[in-house]
């Protein structure tokens, strides 16, 4: 069964896409950041690539902190966690960087990300969106979980072009070069 | 031979459900809170899935420790212990996540917990509680120890329907969402 | 050849008991507390399961360390090295756990133990004793070392009651279901 | 397809060149540096020559740090972060040393690479440059990303020598010993 | 060809006793103290029961340092390491507990040792001397190597007994119970 | 082809000397000192007994360090980075243990190595220099490099008399016991 997306626009939980050779499905990623040391945690059986993939995304969000009005001396005063579940999953590749990066800053900065938002894309530590795969699966999942934007990376414009009309139906396709261009959409408008 | 329930209540130990191939079994996870710097013992052989659940949990207790009266810097002064008897005993699994995190706020706060009631569940970052497997060797085990309620996920209800009204009888089913609502449960009223 | 008991009490030296499956053994538990940075080192090639027994003794020792006049800072303080001769010989299960814990506290107290007694039993984090295979191996091999007096975990009397009364014969037996009821058997009187 | 050059000169962020049996591609590397406390993280599926490659690289610019007016203390207050997507995708070897080195030393000074440059070879702790291998796939791969000059250790004159007219035309070559040849070629001139 | 004793009494170096299944042979066991904050280094490709004898050796020195006049802080500011040439060769096992003990509380006490003492046997945390294995290999050993003097466990008297008074001739064997039965014998009287 | 010695003399920079089954090569070590807190560095993919071979290095250097003028704290406030070039090349064995205490001893006073000069030999860690293997081999890499004098240890004497004088012709061989014996041949007067 497909999990639904969440009924409420929430802090430090984005919706991400997924796939395997047997069909797509959208995951949770969430975020508590805590007073604490410094330290930056990843569970939820996260592979290698992913793992990675979490720190080019908070590596970015350092080096762009002063544009949130994040304070210098919070990242050694904070506990970051990220957790995905379902716990006993394994989970690997780049493709939930976005994702992570994106429930991060929210978790950080205390804005709220729209809960008929997913994403799907590998950051790179400038905070570029590089291309994924499976975006046919993932597309059709996000339709099935209630999603009705879904934020891809511009480099998958082809991809998505070649989705029929009926996947698409209903569904808002934003194309993303930069992380940026998907928090202009994620974070909820005050 | 099946373990018996605890005869009194106490502060830090909380009866999980575990089952195998072979059938169900309850399993005692206790917690101590030390003077100390911050460490985060996890012992009995737990699998790597299951240290993952209990850092969601302790996570998921920073993140709320206002709402519990925990001082600021009670994390950074104290070290915790997770042993789940039997020690040669492997264990796995997120199933214990809502019991680990439900034995170790007992022991932060001195909360006694109910010996009559068992629970099982995943445990995510937010405090949600996520459906598990095995309800019906579970539940077996938990009535041949003795429980009086056992806490479950909500979206194991469909499971718990499908129960024969033998195993269900002289035993409370509580259904949670969030770890909040097994909390209310579980602890002793004061 | 059978190790014999020693031959006078001691601080900090504890007689255990093993099996294997072509027989039974004693083996003397070493501790030594030095002043130190809080270090906790075991050698004697230890298994996992071992070594979490000894942390899960050692968290218990912390848990009561009041009743037992323990200074707040002493484990911050001191290192405490447990050792197993004979170095070479890999050694593992939680049996040796009440062993351990009773060397440990007797190190840390300055109380002698008892050389006539040996002991067997697995403690847990809340100094429960949990029991234990072996324990006819084990009752030859205390009463072939000189041992008068042998503490076995209270739910293995039945296994006990099964031992031929030539095994028993000249040996008392102390059913311990905490490892406060060892304590009292096995610290020399004052 | 061959990734194409930048679009503009930029701070931290040097085209490398890779090639493998099935052909030549070009690498972005990308560095960060942001206040902290001296840690170095190395991202992108890294094999462990190219991570040693990189502490070489980091190592030679500490060695020379007053020369670029480098503040004492700069390393032990910045944490320093290379990575290289795509991310899935391994990658090892020495001949992407100098790569990082510039990178490093252009994200640390805040001086500007040219994006119509691309360079390959080892570096060594002293800054020695030494020859590489697939100088053909190589060449290839940065004519086809659109890249002026192309920087190579001075030890594989040779095999530039050896390679056709067609694919040397419109491509600047230039021969390094050191690293200080190739930085004086790729920094922006100000 | 066998190594020979060295020429002069020094502090710091100690020779031990190794056999294998073709022969004996004699190990010089080096240390230094060097300033420090407490690091304690193992080289010359040890295993991992060499590596915990070493540790139950200088816990054994720690425990009695009081007895040889060590300052309380020696050695949180002191650096100890322990090389066994030659350095490509793996050595393991129990017997050389003894030998790194004395080198160790020599090169701490600024005490010689003397050139024509070789030593084998296991040491215990409490500095009891167990039996080991390859007396005869040993002793032949040491007295190709011009030792006069060999320090046996006494547990293994037995052992020596059972050797050629060929063998024996012109070698004087100590046994030990302890090592400070060693230590009287191998440090040079002042 | 061979590595050519290197054209001047240099603070920092040593040849050793290597040799596998298909033949011997002159290898350079590198050693850069910088202000820092203490870390050890080995890089280019240096096995187990390489990198032991490199601490008992240190570790001599560290116990002789008044005889060199060196402060007391300067082995805390500095961090030594050995790297061998060519960074893929496996390489390991105990016989650069006397190039990688000369290169690093040149690299903390400042004193400049002969070019002209290389060395073979393990180290132990009190300076002795013990016998290797491949003189033959190692000989030949030297010559064919440009050196004009090779430092072999004392004991392999008789491997370099059994080498053609052919060989041997215009190469100046020195023979040393202890690391001392090498440094008065390889610094340069001053
Ligand atoms: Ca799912
Ligand atoms: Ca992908
Ligand atoms: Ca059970
Ligand atoms: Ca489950
Ligand atoms: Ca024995
Ligand atoms: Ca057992
Ligand atoms: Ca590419
Ligand atoms: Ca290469
Ligand atoms: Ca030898
Ligand atoms: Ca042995
Ligand atoms: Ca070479
Ligand atoms: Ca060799």
């Amino acid at each position: 069964t497909f999990d639904k997306k969440n009924e409420k626009d929430e802090v430090g939980i984005v919706r991400g896409l997924a796939w395997t050779s047997v069909g797509g499905d959208t995951l949770e990623i969430e975020v508590n950041v805590m007073p604490g040391k410094g330290e930056f945690k990843l569970t939820g059986q996260l592979g290698d690539v992913m793992k990675e993939s979490a720190q080019a995304g908070i590596s970015y969000i350092r080096s762009v902190s002063e544009q949130y009005q994040i304070p210098d001396d919070f990242f050694t005063r904070h506990d970051i966690h990220i957790h995905i579940p379902e716990g006993a999953v394994p989970k690997d590749g780049p493709s939930a960087g976005v994702t992570m990066a994106t429930a991060m800053l929210s978790a950080i900065t205390g804005k709220k990300v729209r809960a008929d938002v997913a994403m799907t894309g590998e950051i790179t530590l400038r905070g570029r969106v590089l291309p994924i795969g499976g975006l046919k699966e993932k597309t059709l999942a996000a339709k099935n979980a209630g999603i009705r934007t879904v934020c891809v990376p511009g480099k998958n414009e082809k991809d998505i072009e070649e989705l029929s009309a009926e996947i698409k139906k209903d569904l808002e396709i934003v194309y993303a070069d930069t992380i940026e261009d998907i928090l202009k959409i994620a974070f909820v408008k005050e």
